[in-house]
């Protein structure tokens, strides 16, 4: 069988053992009619999962004791809004670091909410967001109740290699698109949180993880599903809970636990990483999208120059096996997304098939 | 392979047909690497499920076409917030049928946004929301925005076997326990909706099918992932959707159109509802504890009379392969759940275990 490797931006592959795993669960043998994908809300199994997988996760994280881990349902635009709703004093004022099109739409439902104001922004450079902004500490006005940023921006390939320093306002990371890929100190975090289709799970679940003192100071009027007083209360069973996400995630997130934790994952990532930029830099034929010390470590960015290349690579890399290269329609270029599952070897089978391209495209003005 | 029948109240079986293509889809040989549930938001095939999904829904429910039709991440309580802060026009009231949990749970969020009153209620009867109100038109005000009910009542077995008169002021039914049962007239309403996992999915996933003269009228302030304006422009991907669980709902409703549709359904849903009650009402051993005109036909809900003789009945009807058939904790009893998927045999193994049961455990009394 040929091997596929996905590449794209907005789901993850899975890895091998997890998805074995899931044909097990899912095979008519083992339990016809009470699978994971028919088991509901009141299921002791349920309760199991989110248990196991919270208790996962803080082994993995590190995770404080005086932080809630709440696993919601949905993708995670929900806590655009949640977060200012729970979060905003009655002065109403936050600031927002923009790096990207995450963090610009969490501005704006929140700028609905308060006083909200961009505090740093990268939306300037060209290519669009093709770098990080430089953070210090006064960007911040001291009454914030909150800053906000997203931490690797998948679409622009982009990072941030410290966290930014903040004084005592709490900060709010985005980190959809790099939790679970490296360790993370927690504690320089008001909040963390991330959709689960890029770390660990399906689409359809999102984590956070909130300091406790940051919790049950919402506006009266927040509607409950987005209150985190109500949803830590109910320990990540307020409503329905996606079942079938949560169930994958225990299963990823017990592989990671196997195969060393976060700095392994954290060494496999860097030498995939390396792999692709140590070819591009030494290179002229593709061109690196994103300023160099803001190189996510996930997602790597890069164009042929012109978009009628890009997409012939695009279309050709897919016969060999190489699937959803294509950067996003609003950058265009190519986005190699190689989050955790990505093994070594697909991006081995990438730089391959880089060399062999350039060779058999030459451009008309090398 | 013995049969294994599932009885759960809060998530129901899915079709074997719909489960063998699961497991194709998941299988190595096909897509490694690329199944759905390593499918993301942008994918193309996300987009044709969602408008596979809303298609093949519109055909089996006729719904017209001056409704919307929004498949929305995470279970049902989002709506419970969502319906006043959508419909409430400035003056805020709204009226509430309360028969049973769900209603009641709705009705509490709803009474934070506005003047709610319980118009009507069954939460007086014995045993507890045993039966459904008796509605009359005079039941509500008229300057009501929406009347609320809950269309089936799972936990307690009851449905209401009419739609309620509310005249001009538009009608909100959560069918989450009865969608897809049998035909229904959708412009009776003004909005239907539900969570998948009793009637076309796993968890995770909501339907809501709103007409469209009452979107956009929402309160300025509403949170966009809550605002059916926004999600209706956006046609089900505002946000990261459910992949998965709308994969399996567009199998699922495939699969309901393949075999006849809606009245097909209703009539296999009738069929094994009557073989039940008809053996309740002509034995002396187990008592229906639901008022006779307002019986479910997806969830039949009895008892042995008392909670020792419940537990055991429950305990060795799983060593004959009938699974979950407690019920729920606040009333106790029996909860025989047999939604769509249920197959006319399972329900013949449990009459024919009531039989057997009855007879290898005489009551004193008896």
């Amino acid at each position: 069988m040929k091997e596929i490797y996905n590449f794209a931006t907005d789901a993850a592959m899975l890895p091998a053992e997890v998805m074995r795993r899931v044909q097990e669960e899912l095979s008519d043998a083992r339990q016809r009619g009470l699978t994971m994908l028919e088991t509901g809300r009141a299921a002791e199994r349920t309760r199991e999962l989110t248990d196991g997988a919270e208790k996962l996760l803080r082994e993995l994280l590190g995770i404080p004791q005086n932080y809630k881990v709440m696993f919601l349902p949905g993708g995670t635009s929900a806590q655009y809004s949640a977060i200012p709703l729970n979060f905003l004093s009655d002065h109403r004022c936050a600031d927002y670091i923009v790096s990207g099109q995450r963090s610009k739409q969490a501005y704006l439902e929140a700028k609905r909410y308060g006083d909200m104001v961009i505090a740093a922004s990268s939306a300037g450079a060209n290519p669009l967001f093709s770098t990080v902004p430089t953070i210090k500490r006064s960007d911040f006005r001291p009454d914030a109740d909150y800053v906000y940023m997203c931490y690797n921006n998948e679409i622009y390939g982009t990072k941030f290699h410290e966290v930014p320093d903040t004084g005592n306002i709490p900060l709010v990371a985005d980190m959809t698109s790099c939790l679970l890929s490296e360790p993370v100190d927690i504690k320089r975090f008001g909040m963390v949180y991330g959709g689960s289709e890029l770390s660990f799970s399906t689409t359809g679940l999102t984590v956070a993880i909130v300091r406790n003192d940051l919790i049950g100071n919402a506006r009266p009027d927040i509607p409950s599903i987005l209150d985190y007083r109500v949803l830590s209360d109910r320990e990540s069973i307020y409503n329905t809970p996606p079942v079938f996400a949560l169930y994958i995630a225990k299963l990823a997130l017990e592989y990671m636990s196997g195969i060393g934790g976060l700095p392994e994952l954290k060494r496999r990532n860097e030498r995939k990483a390396s792999l692709l930029y140590d070819y591009l830099d030494g290179q002229g034929y593709y061109a690196a999208m994103v300023d160099k010390k803001s190189r996510s470590m996930t997602n790597v960015v890069f164009t042929l120059g012109s978009g009628a290349l890009d997409a012939k690579f695009v279309a050709e890399a897919r016969t060999f096996g190489l699937y959803n290269l294509a950067g996003h329609p609003s950058i265009g270029g190519i986005n190699a997304s190689i989050y955790n599952a990505m093994p070594h070897e697909g991006v081995e089978a990438l730089v391959e098939f880089m060399k062999k391209f350039c060779m058999e495209n030459p451009k008309m003005e090398i």
